[in-house]
């Protein structure tokens, strides 16, 4: 299971727990500008009992190429919807979800797992190549003939039960299992223990949580602007 | 392109270079046992003209599952041919290539580049999974859908100029091509400066060499075993 610290990779692990699956979560520091993520996922795999918690360093930041990792590149803020649906997002990380999966797929290779759960979602964030059906269909094929486990017969599969969930219908989904929200976190920009309220993660965050009707727990710096 | 500092990298970047290719070099520090590898990646970039050389650290170590990161799971030494190709070695270290990929296509796509060259080879190395041809149609299929620049109509090529090639084949190809063998290494355990001699890269390495008629210049720690 890939953890991120954020709404949706908690709701994902509520659904494998809830489908039985015991958990072996994995969180990836990548370098990324938002340090709270990696905490919040220590809490999260604890709160939603997960059998194990490992946290892997990549040192994606050296590449630079995106807002999460480049400090040259401000994150932006208060972008409408137009701006954001128009094309691939600054905030996309060179082939993250790629090194992510094979993260993922190396540790369920080593734990014995066949079945890797992602948050990932195909509505919300629809600029991202690799969150795309296609894309997890790829690897899957691609994990088939990369591991010793594949020759040997294995068949991993890549489980994203949130792919065509609004992010308020991940809201009520995660709700219903009692994912405890409050201790996840989705701002890109952080600051002093509260999310920013402003960039698209938090846009899409309150959006999701007005939505489906379940008050936000969030602690914002700022309101939400009046639409 | 991805550099090992080992033998066969080391000649997959003179043949990308010898094919008239700007090279950006990535050597993955992913925890191995021989540090000495990520000393050599450095001279051997420098000595074949790339343009740039990063080193990216990745966590695998902290996974274990195989001998070449793990201490706790022996180096194998003295195999014979036919217990090396009956199985999957243990110094396989789970979905390493697709790691490795996965990083070599994040660099590319922040530097531009198009074409990813690999150094391996799915004749000496059959026991890995991700050394074959097929592993490597199904990464480009999954670049495709994966990136950024994909989306955007770019085509990933993985070139694995050395595939099919046996070590001998390899040493006197690079040795056309001024390799300086000299400051590669491909020991699993070399100590003081030193490969071992006896474990499996450095009778790979040692019979590549005799069988291709071309002086070795390493440095063994133990003579050559008599046939």
């Amino acid at each position: 299971m890939l953890l991120s610290g954020g709404l949706d990779s908690a709701t994902a692990l509520a659904v494998a727990r809830h489908r039985g699956f015991e958990a072996h979560c994995l969180s990836v520091d990548y370098g990324q500008r938002h340090r709270e993520e990696l905490s919040a996922s220590r809490r999260v795999a604890q709160a939603l009992g997960a059998s194990s918690h490992r946290v892997v360093r990549v040192g994606l930041s050296g590449f630079g190429g995106s807002a999460l990792t480049d400090r040259a590149i401000p994150v932006p803020k208060d972008r409408t919807e137009r701006a954001r649906s128009a094309s691939i997002p600054v905030t996309y990380v060179p082939a993250r979800n790629t090194v992510m999966l094979s993260l993922a797929l190396a540790w369920a290779e080593v734990v014995g797992a066949r079945d890797v759960f992602v948050g990932v979602n195909a509505i919300d964030y629809s600029g991202y190549p690799d969150c795309r059906p296609e894309f997890l269909r790829a690897f899957e094929r691609l994990a088939r003939v990369a591991t010793k486990a594949g020759v040997e017969g294995a068949r991993f599969r890549i489980h994203a039960p949130l792919l065509r969930l609004s992010k308020a219908g991940i809201v009520r989904l995660g709700t219903r299992l009692r994912v405890p929200y409050g201790i996840t976190t989705s701002c890109y920009d952080p600051r002093g223990g509260r999310a920013c309220g402003r960039c698209d993660a938090c846009q899409l965050r309150r959006k999701g949580f007005e939505e489906s009707g379940v008050p936000d727990p969030t602690r914002y710096a700022r309101p939400a602007a009046r639409p």
